[in-house]
């Protein structure tokens, strides 16, 4: 069974701005290789209705799931849900478990359950909610989209919670060969080994270090031997 | 005159994979915020073909610029000069210009030229060479799109000499209010702010310190006054 596919729709002007360094995408990467589903596409949209709908359509349609993170907060900007509901012509209001959660959630806390609270609990029509054991406001499931919230320890969270209900694919494995050699003296050999090896991806990443350059060429795969068969074979042609 | 406005293509599995944090987006996203452009989206693709080709497209009919890296090296993953000539349906060779550079570059180092080298010599038809002070190896502009390297320190020497040659807006500027408040208690605020200051965009980013919880108001615009003129307006809102 091949693997299955994924992308992510990061949402909100603070990775756009240059105010902050991506987290998410790091971390889901690393987390959905080694849950054995492929990230294949990620996007990156302001806080704007239009790009947030379009992007949910186009990236819903063409990989298995979508995972999204950022503006599901009690503020203004946090339009995700509805643009969500939106992407899927579904209707949306607060409903009555998400609700509940937070109401409890606030009685202990002894802060006041209010309207922009209330808006955390604005659920799309069919939606199976996601469970955010941070900060209680809840993501959200609709069709193969998976919303969640953009907080990285939220954010985390919420993935850990999630990926176990996924059926992955094979493990994708991988393995790095550092050669200590410029990566246009190793680019025959290594063309050479993605053709024989048509199932592995080989992937080429130069580096310099101390004014020397060289290349960490890494094989990725589900099939372990033909890994290793592969980084054997180069090293062999290589003379390492 | 209304700000710039521009997008970004990562292209390579290096990121997909969870393997590397991103630094290019990063560096970029900032540089062209002092630049005064708006980097309004932001795509991540695999080293396919179909997918680097479907972007180009897509970004370039969009927006201003579209800044690309990675996929412009000797190996065989290298083909976004490839796909983005496909893109434009131009003609795309090994071109006098480029060989130059780097036939001059390798007989510095004393080292051969080969075939695989060559490959970075290969540039559409039209398009103008990016200067690569590090490395040599050129990137190129076609039509709108700017194509550069994937490796951080050529990726940042490429965008300082590209940035300068490009037309900015007015700087975006922004002003940040800390409030140790959760931000489902100033919401109410920041939305009436939002609406009366249609002109700026305002952020809310929630953080978690010593268990308390609190937010980062952000406040962004192209107007220091206006800017200022909210921030004031906000801390006297909340009574800071």
């Amino acid at each position: 069974m091949p693997n299955p596919t994924a992308a992510m729709l990061v949402i909100g002007d603070e990775i756009l701005s240059g105010r902050t360094r991506d987290a998410n995408m790091y971390h889901l990467a690393g987390e959905l290789t080694k849950h054995g589903i492929i990230l294949a596409e990620v996007r990156v949209v302001s806080d704007d209705r239009d790009a947030i709908i379009a992007a949910v359509r186009a990236l819903s349609g063409a990989f298995d799931h979508v995972f999204t993170s950022g503006g599901i907060g009690p503020t203004h900007d946090d339009i995700t849900a509805d643009c969500v509901a939106a992407a899927f012509d579904t209707p949306i209001g607060v409903r009555d478990d998400a609700r509940a959660l937070l109401q409890a959630h606030y009685d202990r806390a002894g802060l006041e359950f209010n309207e922009a609270r209330q808006r955390m609990a604005r659920i799309p029509d069919g939606a199976a909610l996601i469970d955010n054991p941070v900060s209680t406001a809840p993501g959200f499931v609709i069709e193969n989209v998976y919303v969640m919230a953009g907080v990285p320890s939220v954010f985390q969270a919420m993935v850990a919670s999630l990926l176990p209900t996924l059926t992955g694919g094979a493990p994708l494995l991988s393995q790095t060969l550092r050669v200590d050699r410029p990566e246009g003296e190793i680019a025959a050999p290594l063309g050479a080994l993605a053709e024989e090896f048509p199932d592995l991806s080989i992937g080429c990443y130069p580096f310099q270090l101390n004014g020397a350059f060289g290349a960490n060429v890494v094989v990725r795969g589900t099939d372990g031997a033909r890994i290793d068969a592969a980084i054997t074979g180069l090293a062999r042609d290589l003379g390492l």
